[in-house]
């Protein structure tokens, strides 16, 4: 994390801060406070805690990662040499204002979503912002979410484009279970034709695309009795208004807008003389 | 923006694509097409091609940053080898709908308030993704808004904690003045008495924070008697709903939700054998 | 692969290969062959020729990685600036005579294994050269074998360490259950008594770390009626002499051998004239 | 070093230690011993030590590098979070192990040489593994050998394709003497005429590649009455079983498995509750 | 610039300082002195001290940047390992002596135009040594100099080239008027024609590029009478002799020989056993 | 070299050039031209012409490091976009001007020495600017000198300090020697006794430090009579004018003003639409 730190804190101080460099004096010393302006839950505090370490303030407090908060409520407190703590408050801020965003929505739909199915498990997808993404998946995993994949790298996954070059779902899965034994092998289908011809064919995931929710819940059915332990993952077209009908059916349920089109949550930061 | 894709492509594929090393054949070749899905201003295509030629594609047709689209309009047309277009896929995607997604709220909101005063700017802020500021503060520009600063480095806007570090509003900007000639002096204001010793003690720039719309209005004809070049920037609980009322009073309308509440515009890419 | 071409390039060359900048003229052009000395199957021979083209050389012929070959073979032909080829030289040896070594002796064994049961999978294990393993598990792949993990990050393996830290087989598998649904959990045990244990809990492959051959094929017999799908990897203990043993019983056999203690293969450069 | 490592670090960590994470609880602490399983030369441990602090623990005890040590020695014991010495524990184990083999080896050849010729240096040649040179000179030298060159960049050494590419050895060294004077030249021959041709020339070393020990004998006694000061490497065909034969005549003897072909020693670590 | 410290050490130290690795103890332990040879005003020093922290030493007594110095005053004293003092030794004083160079050679000239106009600006430009620009502005400030732009990102300057490729000063300042509002808009003109339709057309700044002192006198005031508050900023063709015949009518002078051209002060480092 | 002027143009292009961006059309071309602005030896133009490559362009004209030039001499000429000149244009000029400062006076200083020995070498130390040292030693070369040590890592130096911290002149050669058989060995003496107990114990070059040059010639004579291949260094209190009297008794002259005193050649650059 701290090479990532450092990256973002020279996109935004660059050749340095003008502006503290000119207005407070160098031996300032100064005490900040992140404070919390809505209903939330917290993600994103340690981040920040970690960059005004990275600019050499102390952490005095810190609410942990996870907490429900509300307006008002003080979610960090660093001092620290007055510059440091100036230059790393829109970083710091920008880390909760996300992170908070997604995990706060991420965990108003696994609400949703348990109450139909206890067991189901709301998953993130690869939508995340180019560089950001680790701390978008982790924000998920905060707010109750999968992470589901962190990359190309980490789980086997044929979509609709790969069956198209491989030349059909039989192929592509013989394909596939060649690989590694350490990998599972997750398939996209969008027929029900095609789900069942990849249970018949060892996949281990089967993500249903742009299924409807009744679809979702006979079919998953149907499958399971081909292998009980098949899994069954619906995508595609599934918004907070519609999520918790895909509860009943599926095993676990992605959405993009997890990651990537999230209000985020309001945060201020308070300075003050130390 | 080499450096920047490097990055991400690693971020996504890290070591290795193990879905298509294994399902698809390293020689197939393919032809891939990025297609918008709902209306909006397109912003990020340049950087999907991009993608695809640092991964061996060849870009066949591109359409201008910045077209106004609609569904089924292709943006990108690309050819290569069919691993390398895979492996892109996501990142690519990634970046027109993050950008798309802020190029077209910001066009939205340009244009209400240019019916009001066709010399308004709307501007962003710093409240970016961290890592990925420079395609934000792009798409803002590719929507028709201002990119503001692009970090601490190349402009002083002096801000209330800088202010109580400072010892006060006069002091602070005498403290500035002292910096390079070749930068301008902003300074963010809570009331309209800071606000005219601002301008009274040189700044170029004032930012009215959290003022309501007729404050700005009137503040704003009272500080350009006191210097008529003087500008003004309205900045803080600006939303789309009431922004058209602020565009009357202010030179410049500031808002951190171009950048940081953004919803994605939804593409999709099709890829076949070539 | 193009970055860490780069920085072992750098680590040879450094501030100058001061040798051919005396002694070969800056514009004399040269051809060079790489031969191979001895029977082998050949890997590193693509890296081999991307040192080349990084240093501006072209490559002329290139043998498939993968190809059995022997003494007096030219598996790579390169023609470019003579400083550039005299430079990349060693680099591109080192590739070859390594990964050759590896996917050598991963051939050799998984040949003796494939006798005994020819679904047999000979895997590598995280013993590898830092800051090398990619290559040495290409290598691996190219000579037959299974490349396991590719690291800490794209699966899930609990070793006796991580058990001991859990307090215990049961508490480590519960709680590794509730990790993501795309990763597969593998366990390492010392007894049969836990091997039980971790796939009556869930334990999707067991590694039976340090058990006679014997042991493995009556344990993994038994272990299949608990669970049909578990994969059984044998592993600790096992050499050349053994390994066809443990063919027998396991699913997977693993070995640190395989790239930590590896004979190279003997190669040669030569270069002329061009 | 330290960039080294966490380079190495994230090779084995990328997207996160995703077992640990899982199974060990954030705030359990542990303390962790490196025991050796077969008699040695130390190499590595400074290495492993400080993987260890790289990832937020402490050293309690360490052995010298260089030490001989056997079966059951406790090389390195470290306490500290119980994550962060998992995360580390394959680096380091893969330093010590790999480093040891080198050093020990190394160890075994200078101790047959020095009987037959206390004055005679074994050396390493550029044969290392890409990435890791500096770790396995640093090997060498522990063991008693010479490191050579650490590149192209810190000594001349004419091989047999410059001299082909200068035209001969006489052009070649004339050249090479126009370099700056903080260098020697070192030039490898293949016969007994270029040999004297080369000292003839002022060439610091000459290196005999590929002769018998007795032309060793014999050549270096003919050259040294050219010019006493010449020191000569034997270089070529040499094995850990005629090893003994070159340490007459030459003053170096340099061979590529010292680091090509090198069997790692048996560590392992165990890890408790601290 | 910790990471500008690494990569200058990296540039010295290398695959390692080869000297003191023999010659020095690896526990000595040392006292370093950095002593000033010839009167100067100090830059550099707390570089200086952070090359030797980065490498494990202590600061024991330093001197402040800007300090008016002389031939014998200790500048910064340091201790630690020997190793690590003889490592950083040549890099601290590289430091010290080009800043101390760069600084005086400002202070003086600045010292010289302030007796004939107490509001000068003596400036710098972007004429600095690749990749060591900030410590060249640095130093600069130091002696009481502007750094000017940090470079073209953060002002705009149109130059002569520009104007060309433009079409003409007018269309050249339109263009840039629709910038961002946050930075001023400086040209650089060749003629009192240019100067005048510049500043008509919203030139903040205007470099008078290559006028005599007498022209840039009466043109600028000319220039006031048309924009009170339009900066004139004189450049091209000024040296130390006639600085000052400028001084009288510029409110900046720029010069690139203050970074480009400017003698190293003289500093030594003794070293002592601690 | 490429990742250095990767590192330069982001030094200075930092988040862009904003100038250029505004001003000048993105596709408009341009031919560009640097042209010589006084008689020098001509270096930094094959970096110059790779700048412009780095940024697209394409060079029409070259002009060869090392030639010997005068006012009006065309060096380079490029042709490209013109945003991509204008971008490389201050580097470019900053490559040439400090190369060819630094060729030009070595080139005077080499000429007045060889007058006295033609066969004396004048010498570079590592008083050189960070981050740019190799091009600063490459400059060195091209006026005909020496570069001496790249850096700490490729030639042995025991310099003052050293001998302190060793405990004697020969105490350091001692231990000096038992490094690699690859070195040479450098001491630095400041009084003759020291001298010749160097040459007695081993040293390859003497360097005679602040030494007068009487003191030089004779003590040169002396010291080569205890070993006729002992090479003398002179150094410290050097200066243009009274390095010919140096020339008559060193081997090599060394001076530290070569690279840290030098005035930059004048150069500039004019650009036109192509």
């Amino acid at each position: 994390m701290k090479a990532k730190l450092q990256e973002f804190l020279k996109e935004d101080i660059g050749s340095g801060d003008i502006t503290s460099e000119l207005v407070v004096p160098a031996k300032a010393r100064a005490k900040g406070r992140i404070v919390c302006k809505e209903r939330c839950v917290l993600a994103g505090v340690s981040e920040a805690g970690a960059v005004f370490e990275e600019l050499g303030a102390r952490i005095v407090k810190i609410k942990k990662d996870g907490s429900r908060i509300g307006r008002g409520d003080v979610v960090l407190e660093v001092e620290g040499a007055a510059r440091g703590i100036l230059a790393g408050e829109r970083l710091a801020l920008n880390f909760v204002m996300r992170m908070s965003g997604v995990a706060t929505l991420t965990h108003d739909l696994v609400a949703k979503c348990r109450k139909v199915n206890p067991k189901v498990r709301v998953a993130a997808t690869r939508k995340t912002t180019p560089g950001f993404r680790e701390f978008e998946k982790k924000a998920v995993v905060i707010g109750g979410g999968d992470p589901h994949r962190a990359g190309l790298f980490d789980a086997v996954l044929i979509k609709d484009n790969h069956i198209k070059m491989a030349g059909g779902v039989i192929e592509a899965l013989r394909r596939a279970k060649s690989g590694s034994f350490t990998k599972k092998i997750e398939i996209e289908v969008e027929n029900a034709t095609d789900a069942r011809t990849a249970v018949k064919n060892g996949a281990d995931i089967v993500m249903l695309d742009n299924f409807g929710p009744d679809e979702v819940r006979k079919l998953s059915a149907e499958l399971r009795k081909i292998n009980s332990d098949v899994l069954i993952e619906a995508s595609g077209g599934i918004r907070p208004e519609n999520i918790e009908q895909y509860a009943a059916g599926a095993d676990i349920i992605s959405l993009g807008l997890l990651t990537h089109s999230v209000k985020s949550i309001d945060f201020s930061m308070e300075i003050e003389k130390a």
